[in-house]
Formats: C-alpha cells, structure tokens, sequence
C-alpha cells in the first residue's frame, strides 16, 4: 500500500518529525528465524538512530546474525470519523497520521564517547530540564555505566515518510472535514487542520 | 533484554490493553529478505488480530511469501526523570509503558461475512458513536466494498505483555517516584501512579 499521496521525501520533514518523537519500533530477524517487533526509546543524532538496552538479550544476539532492520515512528494525529464527510458508508473512516520508516543496518557501539553521545542525545530529549551531571566518557562516576550498557547505532541506508493529511480530497471534502474538527475540537485537531492545509499547498 | 519483572503472562490483561488501543506496528519479512515494519489500526476480535488495507502492496506480498509475523502495541505512560530517585546520575532516568507483542501467522480472508465482522470491530472502536450503515455482508452497498478491501487475520501463537510500573523499585524508591509524579500532575500521571500501585501489590 505504497499511496504516492502521502509520501514525504523531504529528509529535512522527516528529521525533524524524528527529533519530535521518542519511541519507536525496532524490526529485524530473530535467532529463531522469526520477525521481531521491539517498542523502543531512540535518539537521532548524527544522522544515526541509536538505542540502548541490556547487552544480553534478544536484540544484541539476533542482530549479531543478521544486522538488517526497520525502525518506525509512528504518531497518529486524528481520527476523522466517516460521517465528516459521508452520511451513509463507514469506508471514508480513516486515521490522519505520520510516520518515518527507516532500513538500515545495526552496529554495535563499543566507543564509551559515542556511547556518551547517544545517551545524551536522548537525555536532552526526554529530560530537556537536565537535573543530572552530563553524560560524559571522562567522567568516572559514568565509566562503568557506559561499559555495562549496550549501545546500538541504526545506519541510514533508506528514509521514508508518509504524512497522511488528507492529501487526496477534493477542495469540498477537504472543507468538510475541516469544519468536522472545528466542531469537535479534541487536543491535536487544531494542529491537524493546520497540517491539512499545509500539505494541501504542497500538492498544487 | 526480557526482564522478568514486568512480564505480563495473564492474557485477559494483555486482552484488555490490546482491546483499549488501536494501533500498532506489524513486522515481516518483505519481498527482498529485509525486515519490515509497518504502522496499522487493527481491532482484536474473536481472539485473532485483524488488519485491513490495499490489495496490492508490500504486505500482501511480503507475507504470501512468508506469512511468519510479529505484531506490537505499545503505549508510553509516563517518562520518569532521573532525578525522581538519584541527584546526580543520569540512569535511573526511564519510560513506564504497556506493551503486549504476538507472534503468529498471517492469513488472507476471504469471506465477506469475516471481513465485515472485522471491519465492523474496528468501526466500533474508532467511532463507537455510530454514525455509518451497520457494516454487513449482505448489505447490497457494502458488497463491492467488501470485495475490494483486503483483510488479513494474525493467528496469535504466542501473545506476551510488559506492563512496566516500577515493579523493581524498593519500596523507598517507589515513594520517591510516586512523589515526583504527583507534584508534577501531568495528563496520565494520576493514571500512573494507580497502576505502580496495582503493579506493586501483584509483586507481593
């Protein structure tokens, strides 16, 4: 379901919706032969996704096989209900959304300064008032955490997005499905109408 | 990385969390060998998990391939800072979430009646308002509909949950962090905290 609509090639779009978010899922062949989904916190720094985790376990000994992965960050904005824009059929129902999909390979990081470097990427995310001493290599409070931890680097080798904005409508649907959010006004529906018209002026 | 202590091995929790969400991410091996990981609504329902989408696409022809899969919900909580629990150091800093994944089988359906069935579920969930035609197999508007829409069922095989809450914390710690939680009020903390407190108490 490759919907050419949606697709955002912008790798500026897709960076920063990445720097947005800070979870997401971490895809690749398990020891087992079978496909594994694994919900996971990341920091994009460096134009690599990194991860951290425990060094035993299912991620560091399935990724040793076979270092091929998908990682995805989803954010669902809206729903928009069918009724917006049609009285009678379910079928326009839909979920107005973005998400980055990433391939690439996984590397272990064994540096304790790029160890350093994820971990406070990802500090500065999640916890942007700080209230901890930096993450630093030299630091020796910090050594033995930095040795003990796993660190992941996903290598970019492909980057997609699709926004989904209702990019396809027509000029009518698309009014009517604004005034539908206008009218329920749900945390988010502002800032999805907004997202609205701004990939509509993307695709004229 | 499979921590014991916040596995969830009772399935009607696991139930219940998959039937509050609607979203997740489904991996499977696609056409060219790499791991893929897609972002779906799906509804749970009669103990299997249902998709629908494009007839044509990666998934239908990743999966008639292999039809191994792993599906994942997960929902973020709450971001517990370092400082909730450790002045200095940076590592105590961590996610509270649920997540259930399951492994199984994708199977293409084909009957209409289980393909309205599905969608019917969905609709239920995404707009328990109503508002559209009951979605019926014998309902002349919705026959081509039903034709044209692909509908996939994921046997669930295996299906295990991570409800993480704390459950690893000293009783100390767990004070400190409920404390941190209170005083900083955001949406969910409340629902946060009733949880480490359900989650503590299983512990016993």
């Amino acid at each position: 379901m490759r919907r050419k609509e949606f697709e955002v090639d912008n790798l500026e779009e897709c960076a920063s919706f990445l720097h947005d978010r800070n979870d997401g899922v971490l895809t690749f062949k398990g020891n087992d032969g079978w496909p594994k989904a694994v919900p996971l916190n990341y920091a994009y720094a460096e134009g690599a996704v990194y991860f951290h985790g425990s060094k035993k376990g299912e991620k560091m000994s399935g990724m040793a096989e076979d270092p091929r992965a998908e990682f995805v960050v989803y954010e669902a904005h809206a729903f928009i209900p069918s009724y917006y824009s049609d009285p009678l059929m379910a079928c326009p129902a839909t979920v107005y959304f973005r998400s980055v999909r990433i391939r690439g390979r996984i590397e272990q990081v064994e540096e304790p300064a790029e160890k350093a470097l994820a971990l406070a990427a990802l500090m500065a995310k999640m916890q942007p008032e700080g209230g901890h001493l930096p993450i630093d290599a030299s630091d020796p409070k910090y050594v033995p955490q930095l040795k003990g931890v796993a660190v992941m680097r996903l290598v970019v080798e492909e980057m997609a997005g699709k926004f989904k904005f209702g990019q396809n409508l027509s000029e009518k649907k698309r009014g009517e499905v604004i005034a539908g959010l206008k009218t329920r006004g749900l945390d988010g529906d502002a800032g999805t109408i907004e997202l609205m018209q701004q990939y509509a002026k993307h695709k004229q």
